[in-house]
C-alpha cells in the first residue's frame, strides 16, 4: 500500500516483508521500480553514481586527500553557523563581556568543557568547548578559572574569585552513553525517551554562582527548552546555544565578547512550568500547542532573541489593500539600526483572523526575514505573504480555501514583541 | 600519634604505614595491643570469640538452618522501624486514605517499585515496594494502575481514571550503579559525591500527576531533603520514607491507609533554595547551619512530623526552678491525644539562651520523647535535662562551663511548633 502511495525509503529490516509481498503478489516489480525512480534520481543528481571528473567529490581521498571538513573554509561555515544560532535570551547589559576590562572570568558547568554530539549527529572533527572558546577569546592577559562542578565549593570558589561568571548547563543528548530507551536524568530526553520534566536541577548551581557573583552569564547549552523562571528573574544575562558544534565554544564566545552581536531565535516557546504543556499524546495542535494555541504566559516566547544594538520598525506597508486566491502581496516596512553595533535582526511577520468563522491559531508566523543592518543605519525588508498561507482545510468541501474578511498583520522582532500593525482584505 | 591517642579502627591499607612505623620505632609492639583491648572487649561482649552454649548465635547455620533475618519476628520488626520512620510532612486530610471507599488506585514514579539498597546498606533478603505494600494493604477489590514514569501519558492517564494517585519520587542512593565518584542526576549524592542541587526534576512528574488528580500523595523515598516549595503548596499529602528497608512498602501502605498514625520525625532542615545553604566546606555551623543557626524560614523545620490525630500540651513543670552544674532536673508536662486515633508523639524540648554573654545557637534540642497515647487519653512525660547539656566549652579556661543565668524551655512537636513555654536559672 504504501509502496503504491510512493513511499521509497523504508528504516531498519524491510526486506523479508517486502519480499513475501512480492510472492504473494501484493506489490509488483514494476512499482517496486517505479518508486525507486525518486531515490536514483537524487543519487545522480548529487553525482553519487558519477565517476569521472563531473564528481566533485570523487577525488576526495584519492587525488585530494585533505579531508573537506578540516579545511579553514569549513571551520569558519561551522563557527559561522553557530554565531547565528546562538539566541540572548536576556540580557541587562552584562554582555558583551569587555574582555580588556575583565582580569578574570570563572568558566562553570557540567556543559563548560564538553561538546556533545547530539541525537543522530555526525562525529565533529574537533571540538572547541565553551572552555577552549573564552581561552581562543581572552588571550594570556585574562586568568580564567575552570570548575566543572560546585564539589567541595569549587564553583562558588572560582566565582567569588573572579571579575564575571559563565556557567554552562545544559541536558546530555545521549543519556550519559546509556542505551535504547534508559535515561536517569528526568529532563533530558531523545528518541524513545519523553521528557520526564522540564525543569532543571542544574539551576542549583546556577544560584549558587549567582550569590557568589552578581556577573554571572548563564549558558545553556540544549537540545530543547527547560523551564527557568529563576533564572529568568535574578541572572542579569542568559544566552541559549544548540548541542554538537564543533566550533561550539568559538560561537559562543563570540557571542560573549561582542566579537558579534547575537541575533538568533527561539524556534519553540519556552513553557514556564510541565503542567501548562497539552498531554503528549493529544496530537491535536489547537489544545493549547505552540505559540499558536498556548493561553498562557510563555517564559520565553516563541521567536524571542536579542540583539546588543536596538532597532526601530516603521513604515509598514503590503503592496495591495486586498488578497485574493493565487496572489502574493509583499508586506514591507523599514528597519533602523538605531544603537551603536552592526548586528542581524529578524523580522517576523505575524497574522491573525479577527473575524474568523473558524478556529484559528491567536497568532501565527507566515514569513521572516533575517537582514543584516549596521550600526545608524536603515534598510527596507520584504516579506511576501502568499494567499496560500492564509488558507484553512475544509473538511467538507475537502480543500484549501481562503476566508474572506480582515487579515491582521503583525510585524514583530518576536511572536511577543510586536512593532508594526496593519491589515489585509481576504477576497 | 593517633595510636597513641586511642584509635584502634583504621580503613584500607594501613598496614604498610603501621609496619614501617613499628620498624622505625614511632609505635611500640605494647601500645598497639593496648589501643586492640577495646576491639577484642567488644568482640568478647558480642559472643564473637565463644564457640560453646554461651553464644546465641554460634548455632546459625549449623543447628539453626532458618536464616534469622527471614523469620516473622525480624519481618515484623523491619516492618515496624519503617513505620515508625515514616514522618507526614503534610496532610490536608486526604490521607488516611480509605481503602474500603476507593474503587482504584495510581501508583505512580521511579520509586514506586523499586526498593533501593542505601550507600553502605546490606543486601536485604526481600524487598517489599510501595506498589506491593500498596498491593498487600487494599487486596483485590481495589484497581491498582501502576506507570513508573509519564512516558507516553502513561502517569496522567494512570491519575486520571483514579479515585487517588500515589507518586513515589526519590534519590538513587547508588547513583544508578555508576563507579566511585561518579553521577548524573544533579540533586543525588554519596560518598564522594557532592550533591550538586536540592531541587528535583522529578517534581515536574508530581506537577502533572497533581494536575490530573486532585487526590495526589506525594511520597518522597529519599536519603536527604529536597527543596520542594512546589509541593508543599499544592500537594495535599506528603509523606518523607528513608531508603532501602525490606519492608518499605508495608509500611508506607500502613500509614498511607491508616492502620499506624505516623509520627516520624524529620532529622534535618529542609530548606527552601540551595543558595540558603552556607558553603559546604564552612566548617563553622554557627555560620548559618542546621535548625540552631539558619536565619532563613525553612521549608520543613527539624523535627517536624505530624500524626493522624492532635495532641494537647499542658502543665510544664521543671522539677526545680534552678540548675546547677551536676544536676539532673526533670522536665514535666501531660500530653492528650484529642483526635480519634491511638498515636505515638515526639515531644521535644528545645532550650534558648536569652541573656547569653557568648555565641550562642537560636535555640537547641536537649531531650525528647516517643510516646504512645490511645486516643482520648493523657499521659505524662518527663524529660530530663542534664546541667552538662547546658554548659559551653569556653577556651580560655579549656573547660565546659555553666553559664549562669535564664534559660528558656520550649517543649514543641518540632522546633518550629512550640506548644508549651517556661524556663529555668542556670546557678
Amino acid at each position: 500500500g504504501c509502496i503504491r502511495a510512493g513511499i521509497n525509503m523504508f528504516l531498519d529490516h524491510y526486506r523479508p516483508a517486502l519480499m513475501e509481498a512480492l510472492e504473494k503478489g501484493l506489490v509488483r516489480e514494476d512499482e517496486i521500480d517505479s518508486v525507486l525512480r525518486g531515490t536514483i534520481r537524487m543519487m545522480l543528481k548529487l553525482g553519487l553514481l558519477d565517476e569521472g571528473s563531473g564528481n566533485p567529490y570523487a577525488a576526495i581521498g584519492i587525488e585530494d586527500t585533505v579531508r573537506p571538513w578540516t579545511r579553514p573554509e569549513a571551520r569558519e561555515l561551522a563557527r559561522r553557523a553557530t554565531v547565528e544560532s546562538v539566541v540572548l535570551m536576556k540580557n541587562d547589559g552584562l554582555l558583551p563581556l569587555r574582555s580588556d576590562s575583565l582580569k578574570s572570568i570563572a568558566v562553570i558547568g557540567p556543559r563548560a568543557d564538553q561538546v556533545i554530539p547530539d541525537w543522530y549527529a555526525g562525529t565533529p572533527p574537533y571540538a572547541v568547548t565553551v572552555l577552549d572558546g573564552i581561552r581562543n577569546a581572552v588571550g594570556e592577559e585574562v586568568e580564567i578559572l575552570y570548575a566543572a562542578s560546585n564539589k567541595a565549593d569549587s564553583a562558588v570558589i572560582a566565582a567569588g574569585l573572579s571579575d564575571a561568571a559563565v556557567v554552562c548547563v545544559g541536558n546530555h543528548p545521549l543519556s550519559y552513553g546509556l542505551g535504547w530507551g534508559r535515561n536517569h536524568v528526568a529532563s533530558d530526553g531523545r528518541e524513545d525517551v519523553d521528557r520526564q520534566a522540564i525543569s532543571l536541577e542544574q539551576e542549583d548551581l546556577v544560584k549558587l554562582v549567582r550569590a557568589a557573583n552578581p556577573n554571572t552569564v548563564l549558558v545553556l547549552v540544549s537540545s530543547f527548552p527547560y523551564a527557568i523562571p529563576w533564572s529568568k528573574e535574578h541572572i542579569p544575562a542568559i544566552l541559549h546555544v544548540s548541542q554538537s558544534s564543533q566550533e561550539l565554544g568559538n560561537g559562543v564566545a563570540d557571542i560573549l565578547f561582542g566579537k558579534e552581536s547575537p541575533a538568533g531565535r527561539l524556534v519553540q516557546t519556552w513553557t514556564e512550568s510541565i503542567d501548562q504543556l497539552p498531554p503528549i499524546l493529544d496530537y491535536n495542535i489547537r489544545n493549547g500547542r505552540t505559540y499558536m494555541y498556548d493561553p498562557h504566559e510563555p517564559l520565553f516566547p516563541f521567536g524571542h532573541g536579542l540583539a546588543y544594538t536596538n532597532f526601530a520598525y516603521r513604515d509598514l506597508q503590503p503592496a495591495k489593500q486586498t488578497i485574493s486566491r493565487g496572489e502574493v502581496v509583499d508586506i514591507s516596512l523599514t528597519v533602523e539600526n538605531t544603537g551603536s553595533m552592526d548586528s542581524d535582526e529578524v523580522v517576523q511577520l505575524y497574522v491573525r483572523y479577527p473575524d474568523s468563522k473558524i478556529h484559528r491559531p491567536r497568532k501565527v508566523l507566515k514569513g521572516f526575514r533575517r537582514i543584516h543592518i549596521p550600526a545608524g543605519e536603515s534598510r527596507k525588508v520584504t516579506i511576501p505573504l502568499d494567499a496560500e498561507e492564509l488558507c484553512h482545510w475544509d473538511p467538507e468541501k475537502h480543500a484549501f480555501m481562503l476566508e474572506k474578511g480582515p487579515v491582521n498583520l503583525e510585524i514583530g522582532a518576536s511572536s511577543k514583541d510586536i512593532r508594526l500593525r496593519g491589515s489585509l482584505r481576504a477576497e
